[in-house]
């Protein structure tokens, strides 16, 4: 297990300016369903035992904000609400018993967080948490079912994700902050605290793509232009993209896509033309589009035998998996990952030094970058499909 | 690849008193869904090309032969028709071209071929076979599409899973005919034909069962309780059986069951109750019952993160598999097993070998002897959950 569990040196809660005190900032809050995001003051209290408060540089908005943006899922609405989870920033104080990570360092929150101590955590063949795991019901802190956001009034404002990265200041269980090299530069690294590293593990922890395979990937995204950039560093020799939007191929030609489909450009369904071009299927196929049709397209494309599929999109509405029984003995197998199947805080600061050192390229995911009182923009630009992602600095 | 593939010695096509010519002999045929199976003279012609003719020695009853009997999935009706596919014979003669089998070689059928040449069949990861793998539409051979059996005035009598054991002589493909070792016991050889390699095979090479784990396993028919053996061979420390029919458990217990569970004696869902007796789920599920209920059940019943479950059994209707998307971000998998990943030909002589040498168990599964001629009764015993396997001896 990783020295951050254990570290036996004295706690670094120092005396600061802010350290123990309610900070007031400015955060982007959703009062309802697809309402513009209200740029106000919010109260953000002192973190508690094992909580981190974290100063937010940089945040972007991925697909999931979307969903929750405009409410996709009606049992996960709570308002008012701060959303965002892709984010970097600098610990401004941390609470009782934090060890690991001190005020200063450099953090990446993670909506999928990792205790250390629960069975999950100490297996090695999950990323869940049984604590800190992703739970888009949750909208208060583990601690004290409480939130640490407040209006001037003292009115709750809820949290999302584990994360809340939509505000100046948020405050984040220790659990999911994970400490990155100080050198490392922030802008690039808020990419990691969701979509490249749910693409590129996916690619790598999941699918375990090997060298000369076949992939299709279904949503040329930031998620599944990840999925390219991990598939391409694996030396896969095939690497299919399908969207319905062709403004997306020239980034993804940029990441190592080698073929485009269109599926409004076929006459067949994508997975005939897919089965056609690559000798009865790819090896490995990935859904990141956040629909179930293109689940089983995804699905049909793999070869029979050994295809295996990832889900990686949300799917809001509690529908059934559209396969049936039968025809997972056509020996296709499909797989769901969360936040790419990284093991956060034990496994982010490799994937981190990977990204400096140019393993993995990141130069291609941030297309836009705005003020953060322009997120409502921001909003737009991923709605339209004009946007990977739009970097705000704060 | 095995030497039965490119074996360039002379072909074995002896001279006897039968080879070249049409064999009339004794066989069960059924008529219709759920009618008796009739015992009548049925023609067997010569093995074509790559084919071989087997004298039938015992034959037993897998609940797939029930279902088909039955007609449970109509597009799967052909009649007249010879089922059963759980057998052991010797070969009487092969066709032109078959180069590793011969006259007097001792065989079991095998209902998922190995051509040896396929994609599938060079893949290590599948056992599918692209030319000769299990298909229930099939009625007829692959070389002509017609068939081997006729009555008595020419009329044809249909094939069933590439075996149709229900008869003193059968012709299948090569591919489908694995030769052992000829001081293997063929009563016992039978269950290798299906039930036991299937569960075995589910728990060995699908599941991949780790020492010290826990196993649940839902249905504990031949199929069921091989699973068992499988894990307990493996040294699985827990292994739940759970069963509507209770007589079951005695031998559920003899072949290494810790603990039972009957759902009909419980308050709760029978994934509940195993979630609370094993620290939060087991490590794998096995679907050995045929049902969509069970299914989900089996898949709840295993633990979120890691959990694996294997469907086994067959499910007639085309239902959705009853799991939702989002359900797979527990991080459970679902995968199907067909004759639990066996390649027949190059792995099953090994595995009789096992048998032979005491590794496997085959004493508790054959619970009844009967003569050919009462196979209706057999089918009886199998219908009320009376019997594991009744061998048939021709
Ligand atoms: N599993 C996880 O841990 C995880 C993490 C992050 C995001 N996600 C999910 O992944 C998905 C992608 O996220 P993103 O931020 O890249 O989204 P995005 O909106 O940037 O990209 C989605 C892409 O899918 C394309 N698309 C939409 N419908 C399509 C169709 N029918 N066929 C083909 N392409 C289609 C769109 O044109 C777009 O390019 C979302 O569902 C998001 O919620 C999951
Ligand atoms: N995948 C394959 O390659 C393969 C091969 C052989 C058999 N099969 C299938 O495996 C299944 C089992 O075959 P078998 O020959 O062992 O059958 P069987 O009839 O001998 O055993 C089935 C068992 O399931 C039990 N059962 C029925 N409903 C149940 C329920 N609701 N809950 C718990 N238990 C229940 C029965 O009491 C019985 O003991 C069948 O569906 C068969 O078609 C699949
Ligand atoms: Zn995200
Ligand atoms: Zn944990
Ligand atoms: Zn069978
Ligand atoms: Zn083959």
């Amino acid at each position: 297990m990783d020295a951050f569990y254990h570290n036996s040196s004295v706690s670094s809660l120092e005396s600061t300016d802010t350290a123990g005190k309610v900070i007031t900032c400015k955060a982007a809050v959703a009062w309802g369903p697809g309402q513009p995001l209200v740029i106000q003051d919010v109260q953000v209290a002192p973190p508690q035992k094992m909580e981190v408060r974290v100063k937010i540089l940089f945040t972007s908005i991925c697909h999931t904000d979307l969903s929750a943006w405009k409410g996709e899922n009606e049992a996960q609405r709570a308002y008012p609400r701060i959303l965002g989870h892709e984010a970097a920033g600098i610990v401004e104080s941390v609470g009782e018993g934090v060890e690991d990570i001190k005020k200063g360092d450099h953090v990446i929150p993670i909506f999928q967080g990792e205790c250390g101590n629960c069975m999950c955590c100490r297996n090695q063949k999950t990323n869940l948490c049984q604590k800190f795991g992703v739970n888009p019901l949750k909208s208060v802190m583990v601690n004290d079912g409480k939130t640490r956001f407040s209006s001037k009034d003292g009115s709750p404002i809820f949290h999302f994700l584990n994360t809340s990265t939509f505000t100046q200041y948020t405050v984040i269980d220790s659990a999911c902050a994970v400490k990155i090299d100080s050198q490392a530069p922030l802008q690039k690294m808020t990419l990691l605290s969701c979509g490249v590293s749910t693409g590129v593990g996916a690619a790598w922890n999941v699918a375990d793509v090997q060298p000369g395979s076949s992939v299709a990937i279904f949503g040329l995204g930031a998620v599944g232009l990840a999925v390219a950039e991990g598939a391409r560093v694996r030396g896969a020799s095939k690497i299919i993209g399908v969207d319905i939007n062709p403004t997306k191929f020239p980034k993804g030609k940029a990441v190592g896509i080698t073929e485009f489909i269109n599926p409004k450009d076929l006459e067949v369904a994508v997975h005939e033309k897919i089965v056609a071009i690559t000798e009865g299927g790819v090896d490995y196929s990935f859904e990141c589009a956040g629909n179930l049709e293109v689940l089983r397209e995804a699905f049909l494309s793999t070869h029979t035998g050994w295809g295996v599929t990832v889900l990686l999109g949300i799917h809001p509405s509690p529908k059934l998996l559209p396969i049936h029984p039968m025809e997972l003995f056509d020996g296709r197998e499909i797989r769901g990952s969360v936040f790419g199947g990284y093991k956060g805080k034990t496994q982010l600061p490799k994937l981190a030094k990977q990204c400096m050192c140019g393993t993995l390229k990141l130069e291609e995911f941030i297309t836009h970058e705005l003020p953060f009182h322009n997120i409502n923009e921001a909003f737009q630009l991923l709605v339209e499909g004009k946007s990977l992602r739009c970097l705000l600095q704060l």
